[in-house]
């Protein structure tokens, strides 16, 4: 059994690695840990998880946690996971960051996006950034593991087949929808039910942080590979699943058919990445309901009627493979075990 | 590997149930079937289940199907389950029927509330009714199963530790609500979305065909236990997830300690029913949000401040263990496996 | 033009206020009050209300207040009514309170659900309470009145046309059913949308204090007309609206026609008050979206089908008659005007 | 009074409509009709509006309406509103078309988008399009007008101050976002609440006909004034209001105060278009949450903070200002009446 210690557990993304560390067969919680609500247990926090997590409590993180744990996950904000990666860095086998604290590495767009996080560079060097699809070879071995924003996630996943296949992107544009569950559970009025219910909340309207990440990611893949990426976010009206349409305008042509196949083909050995057509059940896809509670991350690729356009539709759930899902998902590449171990879970819906 | 399979695998019981076969891991899925959508495959309608499903498609059901199934689970209409039990009884190791057609066994009340629902006398004295927790001796060796309503199942689980303790139940009054899958997917104007959405729906407001169930299936346990029982019910403005609401009337005296005593003992050994005290997390429970996707019944008996009323509060999953999770459980029980098999999935929370 | 203060100006039944008096042709609004968010524009707080409101700020309440307004509407919590009005009577033509600080005259009732509001007992004698429909004649004269809550209204409403018939109510059993509007904008996490959005939320489930005003006002209407009342309150999926069911078993026996006569005769004359058939829409009703925005409240009375009990179902948007529509109500009749003015507008459904 | 009939009475925007003009003091309703639901009262169709209209029940569209009718608004799908056009003709002093059927001009993006819609063309030429801002003095005296479409009127009204300065828009990339209540009443399995709540759908991914219309609109008005124009949409959680989202590219230079400013003077005297802040409320704005139930448009107009990207958002409500509170406005304009009339219900919101 790999010892896993989860930080943050009283937020969303860690009531999700509670529920999904409950669900794997190789892992066992041996540390829940955050700044709020030390002593109290997990299930008083998170009212479907009525476990017993093996009477564990809430906990202030020390370094003496890393003896409990051969992995910590930082469920924690930016400027928390900045510090306490430098605490456990090299003292556990792996800490995996759900964070935006080492997400960007280029110094001058961290610091645009990221002002209140402070960071070691050295520390900053060492970490592996990315969707585990397209890295997890680096994965592997890493001792320090920062993963993509939940946008981020989403929107990565449905460019690379193009840059990888070589195309030019003049300009990527945009536009994020997600529930209110990416807004965690911080007291602000405007999240509150009556104000946040039936909105279209233009949160993020001319930017937003994960196109950073984005574009520093395919800047160190593929130089020169995306001119400008602009991007729009948007809070809509369910609470989990977010959407990421991604309109792209290239010089090169390429056929329906062709930009089908480029990406059955990219992904065609990973489990967590279905490409569907846009009609090939009875709703709409890719649609975020239908992956809901999953690890999935759905991508359709489409064309405009002249061929002027790529649209490029990528839907996934937040708080799985946004969040806690991608996060085990790494701890089974970086622990050699299968990719899928404990997140074979089918989409919950209708929901 | 038990040979499961599926008649009405296009509606919303057929797609959970497959969902559920796709997890468990002692089934194996041979037949899907359905009058509508023949030769479809099921990932064409159930747009979260893209899957292989063996390559099975729908077909209609015949008693060829008998040989390729050691368990048939009926997801169909009353009128359809009717037939099909007959079709398939004796024929397979154990027909489980998710309809209304065999739950009611007093004549009079099903022609009261089914009056469509011809079936042979015989074969209905044959079929085992009642929730796996109630009667889960007498399911280990059932050939045909008839599981209650969503609303009877959360009702009965409610009542039972009250009717076994001894308590005379003089008045029952149940408020039902459920949410919009509660009503399946029949075009009906009604249940679009822009008048769903946001409705209080009193569809059922002066009787409700399950408190039938369940006052039949009382009377047979212990006569005379509920005096009078009135339902009524409603659907309210989300997706999945009932509350049933027992508002009991008793001249016996009972302390909210001892009432919560009772309870506890009563389900202690049932891994699916979660005895919940009403604030013991952060929202207020039994919420149906609290176990969404799950097969759990959450559960919390409360006493007015005068002690003149017992509140029964009983949540659930109505596709889950209000359909397909108690199916499985079911046929677990029936083939002598670990009630739980397949059925360890946590609540998706919030969703 | 009648002058016309609002102190509680930034909440949503203050919102809810600001709408109405800049909809109605005889109001002049005078002064905005609050103790949050002084020297704020209403616009700030109501994002909807884009108007310039005659350049006023939100100001602290002082006796002041009295020479700019002929009226005074308090949508204040009920510790700051209980003040406020002290500060207000007699120096103003009326105060119109629409919290529960003065709704309960039965002081050992009013101390058991309002613990902290302590409140002048000739001062209390003197508010009139009641929905206008039912105390017009009072509210004409009246310096003080106070308004029902959002759930008593509805109750009320639906019971007084049985009780007013001489029907003796054994038991009442009330099952409400409200939208997330009816908590306000406190900053709970509860209320955050994630975790309030698909609950079923049983936030009172064993008593509601509005059930006392109910008991307290039929008391005083007609003693013994009601027995025993007992009370459970949900929080639903949407955001604006109630549905009130009251379940009542009475030892008299009433037909289905004779009940329906007996509330479309009761209520014929009240422009407020639909007396609806259950099915004569193409959604069941009444339902609160068939309300939304307006000052009705839809009611319907029906018999189970062995005629032993009473289903009265009452359905209003809790911010309009049950809070800032039913206040402008009681000035319209308190000023002599007719009871419609300004609240002509029609339900906004679907939203 | 003006003589008011309406045909389509069935659907969304026809309850609009009733709503609307139940609501007008210089309108009368004379006729309602309809193809379905024939011989039944508008009260059963539209659950909000009891009201008694007259006693006037569905009728089939004749040309003998015109004797009833001074202008007749057409609710009607795009073919029916074309045949019904010719009908009614020079018959009544204004036809107002809500459909589609004679909004696009250019013969061959009407062949494209509308392929089913045979019309004829010298009556085409006659219908004044547009949104009543801009094209106020030509409603004045048009017999046949055609109202934009929701998205069309929002982008519309999103573009035209940069259009109208001069500004030459290189690429348009424009998103929108609506609610159920865009999708009408009709029976599709995709609308049913189960599967349309929680979705984020992308029923139009790559191309919307509303584009077309926006495009064949500003050619007229400045012919080269918008290079490429591309548009995406999709159905979000909620029932009632639109985002439309205008990213637009462009060489020229401007600042994000003179942005606003041009936006402020272009329509300082319009009244139902508000230019807001985008913090400038508790919200984020524009969110059509914000315009419920009202005849605004909110627009608000941002720059990226490299000021490589104009940012324009408009909201709406798509069933009033985007469809029958659009109408009674053009009606207003074309009998003379403040445009206003009528039409000064405020946003309900929350809702």
């Amino acid at each position: 059994m790999i010892r896993v210690g989860i930080a943050g557990a009283s937020g969303l993304a860690g009531g999700e690695l509670l529920r999904l560390v409950s669900q794997h067969p190789d892992l066992e919680l041996t540390f829940v840990g955050g700044s709020s609500n030390v002593g109290r247990r997990p299930a008083e926090l998170h009212p479907g998880l009525r476990l017993p997590f093996g009477g564990l409590t809430i906990q202030p993180v020390t370094d003496e946690v890393a003896d409990r744990c051969d992995v910590v996950l930082l469920a924690t904000p930016a400027p928390v996971s900045a510090s306490l990666a430098g605490l456990l860095a090299d003292k556990v086998a792996a800490v995996v960051d759900l964070s935006g604290a080492f997400r960007i590495h280029d110094p001058e767009l961290h610091a645009r996006w990221y002002p209140r996080v402070a960071r070691d560079t050295v520390l900053t060097d060492r970490f592996v950034y990315g969707v585990p699809e397209l890295v997890a070879d680096r994965m592997a071995d890493a001792l320090l593991i920062s993963l993509p924003g939940c946008f981020a996630t989403a929107i990565t996943l449905g460019l690379a087949p193009l840059v990888d296949a070589g195309l030019r992107l003049d300009t990527v544009v945009v536009d994020g929808k997600t529930g209110s569950s990416g807004g965690g559970l911080q007291l602000r009025t405007a999240d509150l039910h009556p104000l946040r219910d039936g909105a279209i909340a233009p949160y993020a309207p001319a930017g937003h942080r994960h196109a950073a990440e984005v574009r520093d990611f395919f800047a160190q893949r593929k130089s020169e590979a995306i001119g400008r990426l602009a991007m729009s976010a948007y809070g809509v009206s369910h609470v989990r699943g977010l959407l990421a349409s991604s309109y792209v305008f290239t010089d090169q042509e390429i056929s329906p058919q062709e930009l089908h196949r480029t990406y059955v083909r990219y992904y065609k050995d990973q489990p967590f990445v279905r490409v569907r057509r846009h009609t090939e059940t009875l709703i709409p896809v890719p649609d975020p309901q239908a992956v809901l509670g999953s690890n999935y991350c759905d991508v359709t690729p489409l064309l405009d009627d002249d061929g002027s356009r790529i649209v490029v539709l990528a839907a996934l759930d937040n708080l799985v493979k946004g969040a806690a899902g991608q996060a085990i998902q790494a701890v089974n590449l970086r622990f050699g075990l299968p990719q899928t171990t404990g997140l074979t879970m089918q989409p919950v819906m209708p929901a």
